[in-house]
């Protein structure tokens, strides 16, 4: 006999994405980053191996090198985020971050919140833990905090406790590409403030705005203490190198360096990031992302605006995605399935919904009008072309 | 209210070794490497982001390079093991592979079979999945599976379901330095294949041996496929770089993958390590890494033979450690105190069973008269004058 928590690991599979170097299409799939812009880190690699071989081949402690904690506490406090080295803690990723978190609070039947539709491979992660979820839509400002104080006064009065932490992805969401409004993230906080909630704010894009000004992070905001800032260079430097952070008060870090029994995160690649920024490689690096992917954006959606003039989407002001709804009597999972038939692979929306499970009565609700495609990988040539496939796709379902 | 796993989860924190460039101390801690033998891996390192830029700083497939895979097998058939390319998977190390392992089998409450004493960080990550330890002494000859057997068969009769895996690390044990005898290896495999208890053998030193001839695998002799084979390059290489790998059926890795939602394995390391292994780099680091240690044994042998005759021990034929047992009337929580006062950081023996959880009256019967001292991270001047402060040490507890 199976416990639930054991059945909930074993339904905890990834959604499976594709890589795109191992598939014969053009992938609009997940968001792997266009290689043409991976960086130069051969003397960032050396100085690591050579100045700083004991270092960067030894164990490292479970906070990771002090060196690059500092380095993020100062790129945070320029973001206006009130951190010093002892609120950093290095992770191997944002995945194993969110893990973490999961390990410090999650109980077996704890609930979540979570937006609807959230980042799919957060998903199997909180799942895993046998957590439920709460999920909350969003509008153009972000995650509805009206409709989330309904569903917890609603808790409430069921008696049910209230969720361990609010997990969301506030600048340039994946999948929806909305960066929640400044009134938004006040009124979040001040709701999860009065009951004590945890916020995990997942924030892989914030720095890959194309257009338009920042809007403060739930970090910079809070004043509780009660918001984990989840960050990751995988889509600042490259996503090869796993080096991630959480930003939060330093008595939970202290906490989760306990529970973190993996032998530290990579120091070498640890020491080849802080390398690479000593040249102030970052400034450069995020000059050539943004004019990549924000060519990439307006490439795709000049493209679906001329192919699929019936789709509907929001072009984002950053990030890697655009987020579309299809017509009505359009599946998603059809229209995709035929596209990956015809060359291009692209993710139906019910993957980004947390009560989707396939097979099971819960996923009715599900929409299924929604697909993402990621313009990050592809080139641009390749952007037109695997529109026009999806766009043959498409036509082929109408007529 | 917490749940057991909660409160186990909780209690699972590392026993916390320094690392020993943060502590004024002599170090026979943790096994850290010692640096003196870390190779020179710039060249590797150049080529890794040079040549296989794209594949190196893109996400990485759960199971890992193909490369890689393909030489872990060929490295494992070298050693006796019949295995292919599917049956290897990359992992974060090997506490990563022991973690993935715990999420495929364990449920709360199940209980898994670990020798007393055991390596003792494993207790932590097993502890963290609320399992509970069926504690196994060795002899000579390594895990005493005659009274294994005995625990099996008394389980039977109280109606208790099989333990879910055993653990073991079989060549040069972490911490007593034992290598299993190969009837006793046999003897093992039979009594776990007649139950279809699978078998974890995590063999970080297998390639450290100094003298004699090695015993075949419990990989290599597995006929039932019931064997995961957890390697790691930390002991081979370095620790730093967070590459190990976990051998098995190939079914059971398909469901591992499943599971790994960390956005794979760091495949710039990957790629250094394989680039590496081209300039036959491994070769010679092997037989540097065992000279070094061999030496390292053998100046600490014979620094405690003539400082402290007292003290019996076996000198082991490979691996990092030396066992001590103390004569009666010494606690060696309070040497170990006494010694990093003077100087020198040793771990009492207490923290290696399973069973010692400080303040809990299960650990009353945990011993008491037990030291492990690591030979692996300090020079042979550094042992002599460690070995000599230990000596003042445990001197001035008798008078």
């Amino acid at each position: 006999l199976l416990s639930a928590l054991t059945l909930a690991r074993r339904a905890a599979t990834l959604p499976g994405p594709l890589h795109p170097e191992a598939v014969d299409a053009i992938s609009f799939d997940s968001g792997f980053a266009s290689p043409g812009i991976f960086p130069d880190l051969t003397r960032a690699a050396e100085r690591a191996l050579t100045t700083y071989r004991r270092e960067a081949l030894q164990y490292c402690l479970p906070f990771g090198l002090a060196a690059l904690r500092e380095w993020i506490a100062a790129y945070m406090r320029d973001d206006g985020v009130d951190v010093d080295v002892e609120d950093v803690m290095i992770v191997n990723g944002a995945k194993n971050g969110l893990d973490l978190i999961c390990r410090l609070f999650a109980e077996e039947g704890d609930a979540v919140v979570v937006t609807a539709p959230m980042y799919f491979t957060a998903i199997p992660i909180l799942r895993s833990f046998g957590l439920s979820f709460i999920e909350i839509p969003q509008d153009r400002e972000g995650l509805d905090v009206k409709q989330l104080e309904l569903r917890l006064q609603q808790r409430e009065r069921d008696g049910l406790p209230p969720p361990k932490f609010i997990y969301d992805v506030t600048d340039f969401h994946n999948p929806t590409g909305i960066t929640m409004s400044l009134d938004r993230r006040q009124a979040l906080l001040r709701l999860a403030g009065d009951r004590s909630i945890p916020i995990v704010e997942d924030s892989p894009y914030r720095k890959l705005r194309f257009e338009g000004e920042a809007v403060p992070s739930l970090k910079a905001l809070d004043r509780n203490g009660m918001v984990f800032a989840v960050g990751t260079f995988s889509k600042l430097i490259a996503p090869g190198l796993r080096i991630g952070w959480i930003g939060a008060d330093r008595s939970m870090l202290r906490r989760i360096a306990q529970l973190k029994s993996d032998g530290g995160t990579c120091p070498l690649t640890q020491r080849i990031v802080l390398e690479f920024f000593k040249d102030d490689g970052l400034t450069q690096q995020l000059v050539r992302a943004r004019t990549a992917y924000a060519a990439h954006r307006d490439h795709m959606v000049a493209a679906l605006r001329r192919e699929l003039p019936d789709v509907a989407f929001s072009a984002p002001h950053g990030g890697y995605y655009l987020w579309l709804k299809l017509p009505d009597g359009i599946d998603s999972g059809v229209l995709a399935h035929r596209a990956f038939e015809m060359g291009v692979s692209v993710i139906p929306g019910d993957a980004f919904f947390a009560s989707n499970e396939p097979g099971s009565a819960r996923s009715k609700g599900v929409p299924k009008h929604h697909l993402r495609l990621a313009y990050s990988y592809s080139t641009e040539q390749e952007i037109d072309e695997g529109v026009n496939r999806l766009s043959k796709a498409y036509h082929s379902l109408l007529s």
